[in-house]
């Protein structure tokens, strides 16, 4: 057996998320199914994370074994061919350590939120972003996601479907920036909660909109209720975009 | 009568061009219908550049007379409610002067072509760039580029179907740039023959996979002739950028 580690890039816009489901389209499937296609054997692909229905990858990382002897760069071109015409590429593929594991070998985690602020429809990023038409005050937003910096419960901002066996989470980075129409919202982390990113990007939003002040943002953070959450930002604007081993 | 001038940015990927054809979708033709649903006039509407199938827009600019009584914003708002679900946006509407005319008052052009140099296969950008899987030396590509810049005959690099009076333009620009896997040709002019950019890059490609020297290239531009073409680059990683005016 060899363990491979890949680097995955996804369009989340046609599956039900990252992990394989009895039905529906999956991108742990698509890559399963390639898998097959290839080297005959019915492997699972572990991957850095989960990623929710309409959630993209830009460099997701995951781990397959293989028994069938096959260089890391045959695997790639192969499985890229057998990918098509899903939106799914494998980006890089290596051969690691028979201990190396996508998910609990690694160290940090990091997304980015793309929100288009601007009143005209999007065309391009249909799917790919989050259409904010009112103004949002990006210094404001920057201010408040500070508040969310550190260690917490992070309860307020966590799924019910959350699987995490403790609330609490250390948030390394949470970085608001404006290019053009464009605000972008960087987060980083060892881990998140479930929709904890999407949780936070909605509420920081609230604050870009007035409506919510950055007192308001902290009051929620230390309530550590679910209820006391904002708006949860929909899922098209979120991107896994890198996981450190 | 009320002269109007739109910025419109459009994914070409559905669409036959930008010019109305009787049998197909396009962008004028999306606009038209759309302005015929807020007025019911039947208006022309007049574009800084005419493009091809497959080609996509940032922010073309138009205009439009119309007869109706209604400002700048609710048109704007009207036609982006009516445009749905084509992938057509009006960004910016204006009132401008009876003698403003998109294709006629405009003095300078840009485009860019996006070209992604990787193997693995496109996932968000399918339709939206070209994808080169042989390393491009773009360092080779920028000093070709240069080349082509100033007042040419670009009859090489001119479609036969282009309708321009004379085939000697003015490139005032052409920049080569990397940032990672992306290769991006900006390109500017006071105007620009039919295919003239799709045509420049697929010949800057050559010289980026080493099959063109710099100097092949200056004997394709010389020779002013169709046949000397090495390579005409795919509508899809074109994008009509900007007009001034």
């Amino acid at each position: 057996m060899t363990r491979f580690a890949l680097t995955v890039e996804f369009d989340g816009r046609p599956f039900m998320g990252w992990q394989r489901q009895p039905h529906g389209a999956s991108v742990q499937g698509a890559i399963e199914d390639a898998l097959h296609s290839v080297t005959g054997e019915a492997a699972t692909v572990h991957a850095a994370g989960r990623t929710d229905a309409g959630v993209h990858g830009l460099a997701m990382r995951a781990h397959v074994d293989v028994a069938k002897a096959i260089t890391p760069f045959r695997l790639m071109e192969a499985l890229n061919a057998r990918l098509r015409p899903a939106p799914v590429a494998v980006l890089a593929c290596e051969e690691v350590a028979d201990d190396w594991h996508a998910r609990f070998s690694c160290l940090g985690r990091a997304y980015e939120y793309r929100i288009v602020n601007r009143r005209a429809p999007l065309t391009f990023e249909r799917g790919l972003a989050w259409q904010v038409p009112q103004p949002l005050d990006t210094g404001a937003m920057a201010e408040a996601a500070q508040v969310l910096v550190g260690r917490h419960d992070f309860t307020t901002f966590r799924s019910v479907h959350c699987q995490s066996a403790s609330p609490v989470k250390t948030l390394a980075r949470l970085d608001v920036r404006r290019v053009g129409d464009r605000v972008m919202v960087e987060a980083a982390a060892r881990s998140f909660l479930h929709h904890q990113v999407r949780s936070m990007v909605g509420c920081l939003v609230l604050v870009g909109l007035a409506r919510w002040s950055v007192e308001r943002l902290r009051e929620a953070l230390v309530a550590a209720d679910r209820a006391e959450l904002g708006l949860n930002a929909p899922p098209d604007g979120l991107f896994f975009v890198a996981a450190d081993y």
